[in-house]
């Protein structure tokens, strides 16, 4: 089996973009290939990540048309979709695939446009995200994401006495690493106060616990161990990759704020990567609410269950921290373009192994990360880097 | 590296289905499993096609659904999306996996329902699989799939001296053998005189040249020779999958009635399996009009280029001819549900290697080959499978 490293990252801001799909990737993808040092014509396999074109603007069959619109045209193309975790299983795939000896030089990303201000509006993108919640016993119901992931949270609440105070303590430290970002969505700080203000979307979330939709473009290209020896690019190395599924629907969950499918995944990426959660150094995780933060900082076994709302209010969590979640400012300041999201978490951590993350740099970060969750908590991968130095 | 094998087979008959998504694919699903004779306990991942129920009715992150519907939540599960020949691709990655030994057991499947009568209608069913075409140089034009595939179909016409009524020969041999599959949309023959008395949909295609949008859905299980060396199903051998793309518009393309990838694809397949189109013995091919037959039996090498028209007129392309292709009565009579094609191609052949085919069964057929084509003919996957018997 070959090794698999990350030789090449480049991505875009996240926010507002008029560019086509075509275009706004190849802002990332065309960089990304750029810091590899590899040329388009030595690229052997796109794999892509883009969650609802269709919905969001009539594209489909997306992945050989943004191969032509690079000049890859003639590699095999693919396009996954796994709702919020859609690139990351891009990604795993093509992992999976440099580790065969099957590809050489993998181009991975995500794509998405799904800002209100691309035209949908936030009411439409709502309910295209539903799509993604369960058809049968769910979309009837009209609940939406803020209400799956309330449900998830009121539950913790219940269970741990987790407050709105805490989980607005994870807003708070999100956008103040976001606004170390150049490329966040937002760019600005907030408040306690300003956060338990705000208008509530879905009780307990207040405005400010929810993320943005965002447009958006990440890339990172993938090669052998023997590949990447030969590129002048700093490599990181993927360590361990896990996936797992959880039963869909909510109620069916045996214990829903336990989130089982982070907890199977961490377990898989943590033994493939020979290393537990007191080894990582910094994490990038999927913190479309700020309750999905706090139950995923527990489910990856980097804090105490039941104690992830107390440990984001003491600073555990936080840049100059015990461990540090989203230094990119995560989903919730960074912005979530849906189908770029996992890519851009490796993204960030490969600048973090690297020591490139400027003024959010995480002291001495050799191990990193990553979390991606998709739909009702129910599809979860967790990647494993290392630096390659 | 490990030799995949498919161990189970199965799928709906395809035409209308009032069922959900879930239930439909349980209708392959299910008797897939139980041909091969493995407990869902078994199943150690889903690698699911389903290329546009977002658009069609507002459904996502679809694999785990599914998985859950069956009783497999907790494996990996991915949803590709390749337009046409989606399931192909969920198919490649599930063998590749299998021949790395990521996975020993994996359910492959396709579902899709897009027959009128779901409640789009024709025309929106058009504009949605319009998607697939070139969001920047063609789709603002208008063009939809029969244009799609007029306009290589009549550069084909203007090369070679190809007719009208050597397309409608086509359709006549196609809904001949779909008369002979129980499960085929499509039960009655037709006539030369009645494909050309019928509606120009577009020029040179009328009503009868073109596929039907269908529901349905299919399954196959994937193993490992080991594993399938323990089963007491009748496993057939995987032994080549090529997969390549062309450039998308097909303005771009350097001869658009080549179907360049067709003949990438196939040149790899035919190179894993260590065989020739001389040795095929029955094909199932991507016909969602009757041209593009003519255009694949050409590309694959099963017919000289140029001759594809007079070919199906001589017969040579039908059960009892030289290369019989299409026994199942193809896209054309069987149906085409978008995301189920490719692995229903699949089936096919296996029943065929498997000597199970009944009244359409291609005599002593040992190599058979699958070619799924997806989007401007963009997309191409092409697969050798032969009997293990």
């Amino acid at each position: 089996m070959h090794d698999a490293h990350i030789v090449g990252a480049g991505m875009t801001r996240f926010g507002v973009h008029e560019s086509t799909l075509p275009d706004l990737f190849a802002d990332a993808a065309l960089p990304a290939l750029d810091d590899a040092g590899v040329d388009a014509d030595a690229v052997d396999a796109l794999y892509l990540g883009n969650a609802m074109s269709g919905q969001i603007e009539g594209e489909s069959h997306l992945a050989p048309t943004l191969a032509s619109h690079l000049g890859l045209a003639g590699v095999p193309c693919q396009r996954f979709e796994d709702a919020c975790a859609t690139s990351s299983n891009a990604f795993k795939h093509a992992v999976r695939a440099v580790e065969a000896g099957q590809h050489d030089v993998v181009l991975v990303g995500g794509v998405e446009r799904c800002s209100p201000e691309t035209g949908k509006g936030t009411g439409a993108m709502t309910r295209i995200f539903a799509s993604a919640a369960h058809g049968t016993y769910e979309r009837p119901t009209g609940l939406t994401f803020p209400g799956v992931f309330a449900l998830l949270t009121k539950r913790h609440m219940h269970e741990h006495g987790t407050t709105e105070e805490q989980l607005a303590e994870v807003a708070v430290k999100n956008h103040r690493h976001g606004s170390l970002n150049p490329r966040a969505h937002f760019g600005k700080e907030t408040t306690v106060e300003e956060v338990l203000d705000g208008p509530v979307v879905a009780d307990p979330f207040h405005l400010h616990d929810c993320c943005p939709f965002s447009d958006g473009a990440a890339a990172v290209v993938v090669t052998s161990a023997e590949v990447a020896s030969e590129l002048d690019a700093e490599p990181v190395s993927v360590s361990g990759v896990g996936h797992a599924t959880d039963i869909v629907p909510i109620a069916d969950k045996a214990h829903p704020s336990v989130t089982q499918s982070a907890r199977d995944a961490a377990g898989q990426a943590y033994e493939a990567a020979g290393v537990g959660p007191d080894d990582v150094d910094v994490v990038e995780l999927h913190d479309c609410f700020t309750g999905a933060e706090v139950l995923a900082t527990e489910a990856l076994g980097l804090i105490e269950d039941g104690q992830g709302g107390p440990a984001a209010a003491a600073g555990r969590t936080s840049l100059g921290g015990e461990i540090p979640v989203n230094p990119s400012g995560g989903l919730k300041a960074k912005g979530h373009p849906i189908g770029a999201t996992g890519v851009a978490q490796l993204v960030e951590l490969t600048e973090q192994l690297r020591g490139d993350a400027g003024d959010r740099q995480v002291e001495a970060a050799d191990v990193g990360l990553a979390h991606n969750l998709g739909g009702d908590a129910a599809t979860t991968l967790v990647t494993v880097l290392e630096a390659a130095r």
